[in-house]
């Protein structure tokens, strides 16, 4: 058989002991893996990160367990991003949007739930400084977690900490064979770890650490550097910022609009929209724009309070649509003086810089 | 050192030449890695498999590449999820919702744009097909393409064909040793896969297939239950179908609705949300619940047109907010006789089966 290609090798450490608050989590890994080097990944499932560092929450003796998890997730939400039955997409205060704040109730006792490290970046960095104290070994070190994601069944493991190791390499600006400029490539290469740990560990096996050997690892010059910050993105960038709960509930009205072309059709489509998604609203709509940044609307029928009731409600879930696209609306109504048509102007536009 | 434990090996086939419409992709990998053997994973990136079944656009000389990029990522979508700028986030024929339709303007001549596979699995299956007879193996094949996640900055790699594999497996029922019953738990082991070897493949370094080697493969008994159709959440499970684009264009009013308990409370809420977002329309609203499904909506002020406007925008935004929640709705608007507070009713539950 001809010779195999140098790879990677992605190796489970067995025989590691359940884990409690205060147990020495990089001794207990040092002592099942002294065959670690330099330049490997140690990747460590979340959930005995928290458990030795004691993020439990403890289920009294009587008490509901599913009610103690849905008050926890509770507190451990910043926001609440969709909300179904008992099941919530929240972001956490580490910034990670997670099914239900990340906690588990499995692989713990009946008495506790899991919560996620309270710093995932820190808790790597100590076991990665921990490790090399104990083995001599320069070593990265990722904290995983389980996660959902939009739009795909079933979970893959992320990464919630690192350390030693670049979280997000960036192949922007680079160029291909092609002479094509890569823009918008940016790698989660601390994920494809979490993942490519999660083929040797299992959910029921009880290997919650593997170690990935062979690859190149890039790392930052400043320690501080080296965490999952960059792979939180942040609200300006984000396209699903409402879920179910908050939807309408997006971007405040601005005093100072920077006027953007193109705004009648955006705002007779965002009104097409509207009257689709509520036909109980029935009125005929006309709009006028004088300039950019301003769209007058106008009802076509005599104004009557039915009317003006139902142009409010389209116009409601309008503004709802324009904003989630990212416009800024302000609506300044007219009064309506001898019966005109002329209801309010919709100024729209960027919220000034 | 003490002897390592047995894990996987993810490993880079190297020497692959550029690949044209037609060419035998299964040939030139069984010529690079004569070495494969029953059992491995080979996870070949989606890009030369579309470049062989020739799924590209050709851009005309003198054309503008953006522009053809645009137009066939309209072609490609079924439906477009979110939209900024020239940013499209579609849903794909093959039901992936992915930036640009995975539509690829790089590693191909300036002359052309990838296209995803037109079906994944059917080109997992033939490769497979063809890596037997040609090498006498029982491999998995993953093909994999490069996607980005919502509210994670990076892309990673996934799954959007597979053969000889399950690609979701489903740890449901299992009971771990506690005693706890795993519920929720189905991990995209294809996916996992899919990053596993882009650690090995990397953006620019021209190595387009991996191949691991270790995993206990799983695969279900009937081969065409063998692909990625289980990762496709359908959109009864989506918490986030709306997007920007068509972000109230969600549920449409039932004639048949099922009462649901808690309406008035939720129906203040969807109020109180909509209030925060459209200051503009400040209104004092009341609401009366006489059964479950009925919400009587009274103005405190006295009925003006401005009034009833101000209360329709919040009425719009509100329903909006309802139906995301997951509730359907049908308003019926009530006449103002004698200047009487009450201006309709919202009837709520969900939709009769």
């Amino acid at each position: 058989m001809s010779e195999l290609p140098a790879g990677l090798a992605v190796l489970p450490v067995a025989g590691l002991p359940e884990f409690s608050p205060g147990d020495d989590l990089a001794g207990a890994i040092a002592a099942a893996a002294p065959w670690l080097a330099d330049g490997d990944v140690v990747v460590v499932t979340s959930k005995v990160v928290s458990k030795v560092e004691g993020r439990l929450v403890r289920v009294p003796p009587g008490a509901d367990r599913e009610a103690v998890r849905l008050r926890a997730v509770e507190d451990e939400a910043v926001r609440v991003v969709a909300r179904r039955g008992s099941l919530a997409i929240v972001q956490t205060r580490q910034g990670w949007v997670v099914a239900a704040a990340g906690i588990d109730a499995s692989n713990v006792g009946r008495d506790a739930l899991v919560l996620l490290p309270e710093d995932g970046d820190a808790s790597a960095r100590r076991l990665r400084a921990r490790l090399r104290d104990l083995l001599g070994v320069d070593v990265a070190v990722v904290v995983s977690d389980t996660f959902g994601r939009t739009w795909r069944e079933g979970l893959t493991d992320v990464a919630v900490g690192s350390a030693g190791i670049t979280a997000l390499t960036d192949h922007r600006g680079a160029v291909d064979a092609f002479g094509n400029r890569l823009e918008t490539t940016r790698t989660a290469v601390v994920d494809e770890l979490a993942s490519a740990a999660d083929l040797v560990k299992g959910k029921l096996a009880g290997v919650p650490v593997a170690v990935v050997r062979g690859l190149a690892v890039e790392r930052p010059e400043q320690e501080a550097d080296h965490g999952t910050r960059p792979l939180v993105r942040l609200p300006d960038d984000d396209l699903f910022p409402y879920g179910a709960r908050d939807l309408v509930a997006a971007r405040q009205p601005g005093a100072e609009l920077v006027p953007r072309a193109g705004d009648l059709a955006v705002v007779a489509e965002a009104f097409r929209i509207a009257s689709a998604a509520l036909p109980e609203f029935p009125v005929v709509l006309r709009y006028g724009g004088e300039e950019d940044g301003v769209v007058d609307v106008h009802l076509s029928d005599a104004v009557s309070t039915t009317t003006a009731l139902n142009l409010g409600a389209l116009l409601g879930a309008a503004i709802v649509q324009l904003h989630a696209e990212g416009w800024t609306t302000r609506w300044e109504p007219v009064g309506t003086p001898g019966g005109s048509s002329l209801m309010g102007r919709l100024w729209l536009g960027s919220p000034a810089a």
